[in-house]
């Protein structure tokens, strides 16, 4: 089924917890993992077409000091098109008007959207719909010159996310370096889930192991938002309405548009 | 002064031996440190703006088996030109065509290249001369459609690096996951040098520390290429002749042209 992972938060943080619980997610998607996240403009993506839980690489991350940033996206992959290999892998990068865009899908594209979402000066690596959609994407962003992000432009890329999903399913992450995009498929399609995590944090359980955290003091100025496809913890975890896209930046959720 | 490392073989190989001595290099080039391979189509890029003895992810990469490829390129770095950041670290990585570049550059350009390699579709992250080049040398591939590298190709892109050459010191390492080419400095600047590696292998002598290795029985369908900006053991090295490109593929020097 594939599941994603995403962090904003108000300033730069680890984000060991989170990839402690979503690195369970491997069982069940064996076939390839990836972790992106900005140490600065730039964007560090580590992916492997292997199991996550197996991933030497991915185990070494767990506690890495400099896997620090304000933006983290993540996605282990159960292959549905597409061979297993590493250029299938997500999360995709591109460079666009010197931004760093990094996407991430869950899903599956159908039927004529190789047609119908067509490709201009980005082509994909691999041969996974999900790169196809980023590439068409991004040209569509090129053309409207949309990279400094106005209120119209949030609505328009509403837009052409939902016309992606008119071809199958769809949750996606997507980032610039400084929003980060979240876009949940029209139909509820495998779920996607928010999170505020903010000061006084309290004792925190993941629901794959039984693990216990408390977030020490040296994080109280730490707040901001975790996305995952299903809660990865006992915390208050909300679910992202249909259709609905979801912009965060600096830790906050500043636009959101759609579901019911 | 920034030192290069780059591999082409026959077949996937792990460039083991060779990071190990080039991690040496970060004496004198603590600024930062990347490594680049193919996995497939796709590069990994491996990259931090810190010195690569100091890094943990250098030390665990260098015997993580999962490493492994026909193309490497690394880097380490002497800041010249841009701050200290991820984003001024090399290797650079761009898609064009569905292929993925990789570059990396020793020396520094100066005066007009900034008006007079001008940039179009491709456009820097950060704000080093190095990839303002690479973004220049991209757009003109691009315009020429030259992603095909035909002997006339590559004959336009020895004249495509000397040009850039005339703007300073200018080595660079450049792929696209095919092809390994090799540009040395028109003034012969700190050095290129390239060593033939096939069995029988001999024991082999770091130069940078008191470290010898025999090369197992296992490794003797292996042959090809290491490049470095000075030698990193006591083999054979051939020095790079000064404005020479050469070019490597599937472990072979298919074309060179330049030098005396």
């Amino acid at each position: 089924m594939c599941e994603l992972l995403a962090l904003n938060f108000n300033q730069s943080v680890a984000p060991d917890i989170s990839f402690r619980a979503f690195r369970r997610r491997g069982e069940g998607n064996p076939d390839g993992w990836g972790l992106a996240f900005y140490a600065d403009e730039s964007a560090q993506v580590f992916k492997e077409p292997i199991c996550v839980e197996r991933s030497g690489l991915s185990d070494f991350l767990r506690n890495y000091p400099f896997v620090q940033s304000q933006i983290v996206i993540g996605h282990v992959r159960l292959a549905t098109a597409g061979n297993v290999c590493r250029r299938n892998t997500h999360p995709f990068t591109r460079e666009h008007s010197g931004r760093e865009y990094v996407f991430a899908h869950n899903g599956t594209l159908q039927g004529e959207y190789r047609n119908e979402l067509p490709l201009g000066r980005f082509r994909p690596i691999g041969d996974t719909d999900s790169e196809h959609a980023f590439c068409s994407v991004l040209d569509q962003i090129c053309a409207r010159g949309a990279d400094g992000w106005t209120p119209e432009d949030f609505e328009w890329l509403h837009d052409v996310f939902q016309r992606v999903n008119s071809f199958g399913h769809f949750n996606c992450l997507f980032s610039d370096g400084r929003h980060l995009f979240a876009y949940h498929d029209k139909d509820g399609y495998n779920g996607l889930h928010y999170l505020r995590r903010e000061a006084p944090f309290g004792t925190i359980h993941l629901v794959d192991e039984d693990f216990t955290v408390q977030i020490t003091e040296e994080h109280t100025t730490e707040k901001g938002y975790v996305l995952a496809t299903r809660k990865l913890t006992d915390e208050h975890w909300v679910s992202f309405q249909p259709g609905q896209l979801a912009i965060f930046k600096d830790g906050e959720m500043v636009w959101s548009r759609g579901g019911i």
